[in-house]
């Protein structure tokens, strides 16, 4: 969608064609693209995975539809009055218990658990082609960030290169955060906060014009914007730095193509141009890591494989190789074992080298 | 400990002592006070878990010692000469992979496995009475803050109160931090992001002079160090906010009683005058939550069990009416329940009626 697009005008024309509906006295219906896995496909030329052609229908006077319609008419009426008109954002849970209320003159509540708003607001979002985060509705707060880099965010600027040991805290939501000045060659995110505390100690981000991005478990949706906008407004390379091991494969294949439960919002998460740094299994030769080794287990293999054969990997050569190394080694190989080479040979040695040789996974 | 103390001298203590037992033809040896569960008591003047009087010794001429010995001392060197003479930090995951190489002249590791270099850390605590913040071993990063503090972090000043959405990402160490200016009444500590979120947006910090700090999850050490230095030097309330439920309870009687795994670290990390906010078995009926409860299922009636037998609830009265109601309800009931009331309820009228009528748990 078109990010200067208004919010509020979307829902309202969304709220417009029922009751033009309603007044042609017509049974009213909302149509939208099927979220489920048959119409879940991997676009190879754009590179994402994105939602197919099937169409789902929802109607008012239907026994089995009328409570779902009725669902996602409501939270597009939460959405509207409570957050967009005030201004005010929420998380998925708040807008579970604002939706959570009594059908007037019913003992039925409109919503009983929290998936059935959390669909009316993926439905929305497929209606409308508004993001969640458009509608105010935000995904879990996690991560940091430090570099040359300015920023406006409503009344405050803020200067992500004076932040100190902590760095500023990566919001939920970075829609409507402005971007001032960006004096960076590329961006470096990484699953690990450790290692960005590492960089980060080491001023890695002054020495060599980056910016660090990490998360603390999950790549937040907050965190993919950020990456994306990065990439898509000042066109900096993304970097992804994590574990050998299938996990980390994993982590960024999410951050480049996408992921199934977020296929239908592929275009707006995504970011096709991402590289992958490391930890690669050729690295593990060069660095001297293989006493470093953690054993496969059972679980592992199962991950290789079933990762391996997602279509976005099955054709991809490179990555192929690494997951055939892993297998030939029986083994997985963690960031932080470039400790083993001196607390600061990821900052001063191996990320240097590898940017400078341009040794990236594609 | 004195935080004067340079952790550096202490280190050169341990190990002038070693040497001095060398010096004299002795089996050199370490003492420490015994960090398991029969060490390991609720000090009910402090009101805190501390170990007991029972000591343990390490010899080296021993053979079930004798690596233990060599793990200790091989850590306590690396403390002193990669971390601390460096002045750079690291993680308990960087110290293992630092420590994991091979005894010289022979194919055995010195530590295999992070848990043998992280016990050798938790000796050094006790042995030198230095935290591993201290010592620059750093814990997980978690957490931000907003509120009108301004402090020093190295060359940064950085001020809480101009970060917008995002605030001040929470390092693993507080420990060198300096405050330079802090305008606040108290210090609101809530376990989840979502809700500092709502309270940051609604400038509840601005409006109420409080900080407000979160977490998403565990509430780290770099937040418990943070909360116990604002109490200590500023002598701020500190009021926790969680769920209605069990687990919310032992979130806040970790921050207030310390925990069985950091028994060793009690009094360096837990604040015996915090106080419990909300969610109350008694804000259901207030605020008309009962229609938000949830069921509590087995897992909780046992975690109710277990937690309401610890030490440190076993005579507080008015915790185990909390425990009775949540048994007698059958149910628990989330922070976010409140947002059915209005999206800013929480910040416009639940928690500055709390504050006024000073309705706390302790």
């Amino acid at each position: 969608m078109s990010k200067t697009e208004d919010p509020k005008k979307s829902l309202k024309e969304f709220s417009l064609k029922i009751i033009s509906q309603l007044d042609k006295g017509k049974n009213p219906q909302i149509t939208f693209p099927l979220r489920n896995l048959s119409n879940i496909i991997y676009d190879k030329k754009a590179g994402i995975l994105k939602l197919g052609k099937k169409i789902g229908t929802r109607e008012f006077f239907n026994v089995s539809h009328a409570k779902k319609f009725l669902q996602t008419v409501e939270v597009a009426s939460i959405i509207k009055k409570e957050l967009l008109e005030s201004g005010k954002h929420s998380s998925l849970r708040d807008v579970f218990y604002m939706a959570k209320r009594t059908v007037p003159g019913t003992t039925i509540n409109i919503v009983d658990d929290q998936t059935e708003s959390d669909k009316a607001i993926e439905d929305l979002e497929v209606i409308t082609t508004l993001s969640r985060e458009n509608m105010h509705v935000n995904a879990n707060k996690n991560g940091s960030v430090a570099g040359k880099v300015i920023i406006k965010d409503k009344e405050d600027t803020i200067d992500w290169s004076k932040l100190g040991s902590g760095g500023w805290s990566i919001p939920s939501n970075v829609e409507e955060i402005e971007f001032k000045k960006v004096s960076a060659k590329y961006v470096l995110y990484m699953e690990k906060a450790a290692v960005w505390e590492r960089l980060n100690e080491d001023k890695y981000w002054q020495k060599n014009d980056a910016i660090i991005v990490s998360s603390q478990g999950q790549t937040t949706r907050g965190i993919r914007r950020l990456l994306q906008r990065l990439y898509e407004e000042y066109h900096l390379p993304i970097y992804v730095l994590c574990d050998g091991d299938i996990y980390g494969a994993y982590i960024y294949s999410v951050i480049k193509y996408g992921s199934i439960a977020l296929a239908h919002a592929a275009e707006r998460l995504t970011i096709p141009g991402v590289k992958y740094i490391g930890i690669t299994m050729e690295d593990v030769e060069k660095y001297d890591l293989k006493k470093h080794f953690i054993k496969l287990d059972d679980k592992d293999y199962a991950r290789i494989k079933q990762v391996s054969e997602y279509d976005w990997f099955k054709e991809n050569k490179a990555w192929q190789k690494q997951f055939k190394m892993m297998k030939d080694y029986k083994s997985k190989v963690e960031i932080q074992s470039l400790s083993a080479r001196g607390i600061s040979f990821i900052s001063e040695t191996y990320l240097p080298n590898k940017i400078k040789n341009k040794e990236f996974l594609d």
